[in-house]
């Protein structure tokens, strides 16, 4: 039998955690009652801003639990949220968590969960400072990211000014990429396990938010999660400008030229424009500060692939030359059909 | 056709929200960054702790879609996560919304539900800081709450004392009542309809909450959720004491006397004991300030129902002088059966 107790004592045991504090001021994070009160208390110094974001990880909507590894869900569920603070150059410190999953997921579907978010919060600096759990039919996680950063450095998706360069922070698919290969039932093949990484265990870019933010070098800024056409549109949207680019500058994920793979009529570039979950940073620079960005935390990753134009709308320059305007496919789910657990 | 992004539209129509910041600091709560952004960022003054807390709200756990009339969801779910700040008398300021649904829900349903959150919004002075949406089979909805309180001042579950008076802000069972009539088909007659408001609506006891932390009054304080010998029990685990209740004292809520509501033999001191979601305050004061109490807001209706004890058990001391350990029969979504939609 699992009381809630019990899972709480689960939960905190392997992931870390504040606990314990009851009342008194404890650690580098200033934490005061955590986990076995009401609500967490944090006493910020004044100088620095906080950063709030949440995010939902829903089973049968951002993953199918017959086909996923519990620890990939545990460990997606924090990352993609974390990615949230990432996007702005904040720098993560504490979580919330609401755990929603049924009666016969509390055994070893849950160790391997609480495994994989451990894993996540050190790899990602983050101690958990809450949560609410609860029986329900399906897997539903909230997770709520709490995050520092030096006062007024936030950077929004709204700066982005016609002329400024706009960059990401690395190749983008490659989530996308892994989750055709899930989707096509080709998960457990041995040669492809490596590609399923980016879209089973993604790689946060706190690093390079938090730099870019520090040095004001990025005038808008966002994480890629439902695509680069969806998301430069929001950018674009919330600046008050346009976008040009350039095809054959974007960073596609390659794509093994296999014959079991060649069936599905995979294209890197549409994976590029449009798949989701890359949690790749999409910023944009004042033409003036590139230079600036050759110290940036993982430069050699960095690519530049258009420019903000005043003309409110986004473009794409084909390979050929030819310029038409870049449709928008990335995800929706409340637009896109959901996935199916059969697919 | 609904998009995400038209939903957000509706949604920050329908709840005072922090939108449209977009790099500026803003407002009272000296937010900058909101809805629109991956983050949203609030600027602590140093003077004041932030208080977090998150609550689940699920469909078919704590509500029965085809009876509860949206506006209690949305209403209710956001009332009982702004509990978890009463409950450490914290101040709420801003909240962030996880809200999962079925396409279907997207018409009247959210209207209704919309309705509901943003009149609980205003009562209880919370904005909208920022959220997430997503398709998905049934309702969940995960509520984080931020509120602010004067350094230090938070009231932890784990500082009563033997010796302790043991208070309630109210009358218990009003909650168990009404979710009784909804289960037992009665929600929809005209006469009892009052009695089914705490039930869909609970008051939430911010200035009590608030006040006795001001005044440092509380040794130990928290929110009746689950029942009051399952939440009794967890203050005085985290307090590492024990209590001794008195039956009489109980406060228990008038149950009609009526034949149609006697064939149900309900008994207003087990609601009152075990009933859930009063989210009346219980709260333990030393003997020696009790008649500081009488400045408290709502004294009127505080009641002393017992004393914290040495000993680590709890007692309930009977109407004919017994004295017998108290069960711990309260809400627990692991332990109990889960309410049918047909119940």
């Amino acid at each position: 039998m699992n009381s809630e107790a019990q899972l709480i004592k689960r939960i905190t045991a392997a992931i870390p955690s504040e606990t314990g504090a009851h009342g008194r001021a404890l650690n580098r994070n200033a934490v005061s009652l955590g986990i076995g009160d009401d609500a967490a208390v944090i006493s910020p110094n004044g100088k620095t801003d906080w950063v709030l974001s949440c995010d939902a990880f829903l089973e049968g909507i951002h993953f199918l639990s017959k086909t996923y590894p519990p620890d990939s869900v545990g460990y997606k569920s924090l990352a993609r949220a974390t990615s949230d603070l990432a996007a702005v150059g904040a720098t993560p410190k504490l979580f919330l968590l609401t755990l929603a999953l049924p009666a016969d997921r509390t055994g070893d579907w849950l160790e391997g969960f609480l495994r994989g978010m451990g894993r996540a919060a050190r790899n990602l600096g983050v101690r958990l400072l809450g949560g609410d759990t609860t029986k329900f039919p399906l897997v539903s996680i909230s997770i709520t990211v709490a995050g520092k950063i030096e006062k007024g450095r936030a950077v929004a998706r709204s700066g982005a000014r016609p002329g400024d360069l706009i960059y990401v922070s690395d190749t983008l698919g490659r989530a996308q990429l892994g989750l055709e290969l899930m989707q096509n039932r080709l998960g457990k093949t041995a040669r492809y396990r490596r590609l399923l990484q980016p879209h089973l265990y993604p790689k946060i870019r706190l690093q390079l938010g938090a730099w870019l933010a520090r040095q004001r070098l990025a005038t808008a800024m966002m994480d890629l999660s439902d695509g680069l056409s969806s998301d430069l549109a929001r950018l674009c949207d919330s600046s008050k400008v346009g976008a040009r680019l350039f095809e054959n500058r974007i960073p596609r994920v390659r794509i093994p030229a296999d014959s079991k793979l060649a069936k599905f009529k995979l294209d890197s570039l549409q994976m590029a424009l449009h798949g989701g979950e890359d949690y790749e940073l999409l910023f944009t620079v004042s033409p003036n500060t590139r230079t600036e960005l050759r110290s940036a935390p993982g430069f050699k990753e960095l690519v530049s692939i258009g420019e903000i134009t005043r003309e409110k709308r986004i473009l794409l320059e084909t390979a050929d030359g030819r310029t038409q305007p870049l449709r928008i496919r990335g995800w929706d789910s409340f637009r896109i059909a959901q996935p199916s657990e059969n697919a």
